[in-house]
């Protein structure tokens, strides 16, 4: 029998819970996506461009929440990989935005489809009730005022 | 308005929602834990000694899932704040084992109250059920044998 991933006395808390298993996806999640040269924070970023139009390097971080020197380096990243280009803004020509490339959609789509198996993968032990009800959960807890709020305030 | 955790886009992959979701639920816990000199490592730590008897550093990190080199260094904060202590082991002599003091203990009911107000802080906006549901939904990954292995397997 396998061990659970922590013992029962600390999985009492969600919060605990929510840590260790967001460390497993993390791990899983960057030495699969290590196979198509990426990271995590990569593949979230490309997933943003592919759905919007092109964005400021300042407007990315604040979607998803990654601070500026890391953002800097993973655009860095994408871009000598092929994925995106830093473009003139053609409204303010001394800003640049962050384009996806057409090999970048390629690989979204390939990094899209990984991560979608990795998620069956890990998930698998949950019945499809319990694993809509996880899905919905972490989705309120994403899109309510609460924890955006407590995680911007320990990031100042 | 808050604007959500991750946009939807990548929030449409639970890995994705767990993996920030368990860096948000880190940084708070480190945060308000720092207020009794803990980390979150060393609250987890503490948890497993007071529920438990004495274990060795190898015990304890196979449990917790822990590196070797973390474990050593969370263990010596843990001496030198005088809330656990290394014995020898009286079965055999040359092996040590760690205890918890009764500091240690004083000290982890606090982080738990601790812990607990954060857990009730960052998931009200969850009704109960919904709560209830994603405690049950991280517990059976947490002890199916799926994100073990996987976990097990890359940090080899």
């Amino acid at each position: 029998m396998t061990e659970p991933l922590i013992p029962d006395m600390v999985a009492d808390h969600t919060s605990c819970l929510l840590i260790k298993l967001g460390q497993v996806m993390f791990r899983v999640s960057e030495d699969r996506l290590a196979t198509l040269g990426l990271r995590t924070r990569h593949f979230m970023i490309l997933k943003v461009l592919a759905g919007d139009q092109a964005s400021s390097q300042l407007e990315l971080g604040t979607r998803l929440r990654i601070d500026s020197t890391t953002m800097v380096a993973a655009i860095d990243h994408l871009e000598s990989a092929g994925l995106a280009a830093r473009i003139r803004d053609h409204r303010d020509r001394r800003r640049f935005l962050v384009e996806i490339t057409e090999l970048g959609m390629r690989t979204v789509e390939q990094a899209d489809e990984l991560v979608r198996t990795l998620n069956d993968d890990l998930l698998h032990g949950l019945d499809p009730a319990e694993r809509a009800n996880l899905h919905q959960a972490l989705l309120s807890l994403n899109s309510g005022a609460t924890l955006p709020r407590a995680y911007d305030a320990v990031r100042r």
